[in-house]
């Protein structure tokens, strides 16, 4: 998974041409800035309606920005030209709940059944904090943000059920009550914190061993905030031991056109 | 200060004649409900400029719903007939800083210089907060909020300076999420909390010891949520030692004709 230097993608359609022509093979944090991305799950059309249910009852882990026709690898909605068989830069291919491949193209593998379901994600909403000038430390640091699974349990539908999958961010608490504020506004990438301060409350025993992604300090002074996450429908795909499903690779998301600035609700 | 039994008035013209007549002399909570009460300062107009500027750069303590002209007992923009010398339940007269008086008229004490500020207060966000579910400790224990100086200095101007008085509320973590998103909407009476956790960081050694109001507990997994305080100008006010003030009488606020309802930024 070499990847050599390319500047990065300042349009979402720039973005995907890099992953169609397998430039662009890992993660698009940094790509198209300002642009909307998504995580991305693929599944056979007799789980879509389960599915769909799924997360329109955790709309909070589970925001969903599109959903495609049956066999369509278009998402005219998200942007111009998409083809979702070749516009990620990495594929997850789970079989009956066990990652079985990691593929940068999922032509060979697609079903004329196949519904492709795009959730928001939380750049957008990291973007829309950073503008306000709160600092976040796993970026700063360069990690993946620290994520655990909780003892929220999600809404169930069909299959799909399982505990909510959480993400982590430390600031002060006046960072925290704008960072309320600010992420509000934006009900489509996870919204407002679904919790601050002690993580027992949540069923998280230790901040320093996340579940996914990598730990950060919290610092004398500072509250963890949390905030719903788009791996908790992973997790109940996982759970749910689905004959086939396909989903982004971590990090690695769907670049859409849509401008992060859009999505505030007010 | 004894207050026979008189069904609660049902708006502010009501009130303000209860207050008028001395039927009401003392704490206007529970009042015409859903209507806006404010915090009140009187002072000479040599003053007056000042003050304003105090307010003006300390909007989260000092929220300014209305300034009367010198001499000019109305307040048009807030209330039919408000007659500001009358309407108050109870006063209180500061000379050189110190408390002189509680009377429940004004009337002897007017000069034609006296200008009337009246300052959102905390029972219109309270209402919204309970409107929505939100269990408020104090109130249902029927005490004084409890409030505390801080560390939080305020932007001084002219002879006002001091530090931020704030109140507390303790709330379990989703309803200080949500607090935040309710009053947010709501600059004119405080606005967002300042904020939430540890007293500490802002000063305040002991929440069991408040500097003004009743204390009560905070609870196992409950986190003390801290909003600026129309307090904080009278603490102004009596560190400047002006040669004379009248304010409300704590807890003994002006009810207007305005809506809670109408505050609401969005």
């Amino acid at each position: 998974m070499t990847q050599p230097f390319h500047p990065p993608a300042t349009t979402g359609a720039e973005a995907r041409l890099a992953a169609r022509s397998g430039r662009l093979d890992r993660h698009t944090s940094g790509q198209a800035l300002g642009h909307v991305q998504g995580n991305v799950v693929i599944l056979p059309a007799g789980l879509a309606t389960d599915f769909m249910r799924y997360c329109q009852r955790n709309p909070k882990p589970c925001p969903l920005l599109a959903v495609s026709d049956a066999g369509d690898p278009s998402l005219a909605t998200l942007g111009e030209g998409i083809d979702i068989r070749t516009d990620l830069p990495r594929y997850r291919v789970w079989r009956e709940g066990a990652l079985v491949d990691e593929p940068t193209d999922i032509r060979a593998l697609w079903q004329d059944d196949f519904v492709t379901f795009v959730i928001g994600c939380s750049f957008s909403f990291e973007e829309a904090l950073m503008a306000d000038g709160i600092r976040l430390r796993h970026i700063e640091l360069q990690r993946n943000v620290a994520m655990y699974r909780t003892t929220i349990a999600t809404e169930p539908a069909g299959p799909f059920s399982g505990p909510m999958v959480v993400s982590m961010r430390p600031m002060s608490a006046a960072d925290a009550i704008r960072a309320v504020q600010i992420t509000s506004r934006l009900p489509t990438v996870h919204g407002a914190p679904v919790h601050i301060g002690d993580p027992a409350q949540i069923g998280i025993a230790d901040l320093s061993k996340p579940d996914y992604g990598d730990a950060v300090e919290v610092r004398a002074g500072e509250l963890p905030v949390f905030w719903a996450c788009g791996v908790t429908p992973q997790a109940a795909l996982v759970q749910a031991r689905v004959p086939l499903a396909i989903t982004h690779a971590p990090g690695a998301m769907l670049v859409t056109d849509l401008l992060n600035r859009h999505l505030a609700a007010f």
